[in-house]
């Protein structure tokens, strides 16, 4: 059953540890969000406390936007930890499709790690499933492929639950696709929120593990509607940023459900 | 002597350089609220310029929320010059307790480096003193011990001025305890916002050094007082964070004395 | 011709993506101002990637304010392939003259790489000329030369388009200097706002290359109009920090030229 107030209800009663290995451009945010929304974050990204730090968490969320050596070594060993208790991982593949380095990190990964929920745009899902995609830089221009098809295929070659967000959100379980209508056009104006949406999926995830497809379609739909509710009172990117945080806070687990747009 | 006013005065005076080493979610949120006070941040963590920068700096702040074992070597490097010139050091221990690396790392720190104010929650302090702990990531659950005791003995068995951080603050040398009631719940809400007393408690204890459990107090109340003023204009975690630097900026020398709660 | 409005048409015309290898503190911010203004960021400084980043950016944009010895490897190898293609690269030297890592990093760069300009304070400019400058932490505290002649000096002896920024900011290409009147106080009271005029240096420069002293002043002057209108609606740093995403944002190509005061 789909019902994103019920869930974020259980995130805010849990308080899940959220661990989180994730790019420099975004650790404040995605970390505010996490709060924001009624979860606990954990920023911990070293080869020595990686797997322990994985291990108390409840869902872990691996962003490779911005890479080098270390951090993909501790990115697989905290996934490998967290695939073998059964706990949610997602992965957010920023960039994939800009370079190799990133594209072969995102593949390795997939293969290494039990990925519960792959969440990108449609340039970085695409360059996964192979199909043809034009990426500058980690900004997805397009991606040649219907979002909804692109989401059922990502979900069913690779094994995923497939969280491609866009104007409209398509998350598929290679069987069913859920489309997500909330959100605002000033998203794309803030750098990162793309990476929020996967933390809060990890929060959601956390909550919910075993319906991942649900989870991830109720993070976005919660996402989005505090992203409406900022936009109302923005005059800009920066206004909007501050309150996006506002809105992630006042979501109203008895309302939520009359505000989201899953079909 | 306690004056936060008067130490605020002294801080925007002499406008200290201080030097920090913290972790990467919150450098952009410390060096803005060492700014909003009226010091100067300076944030440098490589080996081959730390000694210099603490050479020059009136206060260092080590912070292990994202460690890895470089840092490790230049926050010991810049700690042992900081001490052997005398330099105030304040170390915040992000995490210890969640992980035997971060727990170490801070044992070891207060081992090589003459600490002179510890920032932490109680979780995090109660760890350094082995008493018993719950620590959930970064977030202190509960310490099983009565705050003001646990910075009494924090102070008496490490040999710092121990500043614990909750709901109250306590902070102790050991001897006295002092007690300081200004804050706000939404402080809970943003990433950082101990990171940031810490960064701030470097800024009070540059401009009045001689005077640590003093300097420590008063530094926690001027940035609970900032966070009452942000509170009365916030509609939740990010108009707040906004507003938390609007309030630091503001803070007003003549008037802050009969703001500050601390007993 | 010298034209604000002109170029920023150009630049959200085009979208130009803007390769970043910048510093912790900063990443969101330059990445978000750079989205703002209407181009695209890319941050990236894996050893890996960063060539094949630089090959498909319209500028690059090195700024040095937390180093290590990998990404000062990163920041040559990206140069060089920005050099060879005829890609503008701004060099934004925080804290030269703070330490002897930071100014020979600086000076190893304008030798190694085809810097089209160096934007930087008074002391960091200073520095790398080898004027006397007094620097504190990043913070240029005197350079005991007027900054016309400043800038004009470094053009000459350093080869590069100089943009030294301060209360008003003077540009020279070694002949003409061209003194940007726009800006607020405000912008000295948040971290960052130096290494944000450096990211839209690179917006500006991508969208016009031939013309780099009129594209970094045109960037200074565009960036100094959102600061005024940030500061009409500004509180103190925190809000005004929101609001100059907001001001990036609304900067109208239509009325730009009028507000701008280059002379």
């Amino acid at each position: 059953m789909i019902s994103a107030g019920t869930t974020l209800r259980a995130v805010r009663d849990s308080k899940p540890l959220v661990h989180q290995i994730t790019n420099y451009v975004v650790m404040n945010e995605t970390a505010n969000a996490t709060l924001a929304l009624g979860a606990l974050p954990v920023m911990a990204h070293a080869r020595e406390e990686v797997e322990e730090m994985a291990r108390i968490a409840s869902a872990l969320v691996i962003n490779i936007g911005t890479l080098s050596p270390h951090w993909v070594e501790a990115m697989l060993a905290a996934g490998r930890v967290a695939s073998g208790r059964r706990i949610p991982v997602v992965l957010d593949p920023v960039g994939a499709g800009a370079t190799a380095y990133r594209t072969e990190t995102a593949k390795r990964i997939l293969d290494e790690v039990d990925v519960t929920v792959l969440r990108g745009n449609a340039g970085e899902v695409a360059t996964l499933v192979g199909a043809a995609a034009e990426v500058r830089g980690v900004e997805s221009m397009s991606a040649g492929i219907e979002p909804a098809e692109l989401a059922r295929a990502a979900a069913r070659s690779l094994g995923v639950v497939a969280s491609v967000t866009g104007a409209v959100d398509h998350v598929s379980d290679g069987e069913r696709v859920l489309a997500v209508g909330n959100g605002d056009p000033l998203l794309a104006t803030v750098t990162g929120t793309g990476c929020i949406s996967s933390a809060l999926t990890g929060c959601f995830l956390a909550a919910k593990p075993d319906a991942p497809l649900e989870s991830a379609a109720e993070a976005l739909a919660a996402f989005g509607v505090a992203a409406e509710s900022a936009a109302a009172h923005a005059h800009g990117p920066g206004t909007f940023h501050a309150r996006l945080y506002d809105g992630l806070y006042q979501l109203d687990p008895e309302t939520l459900d009359e505000r989201t747009r899953i079909a």
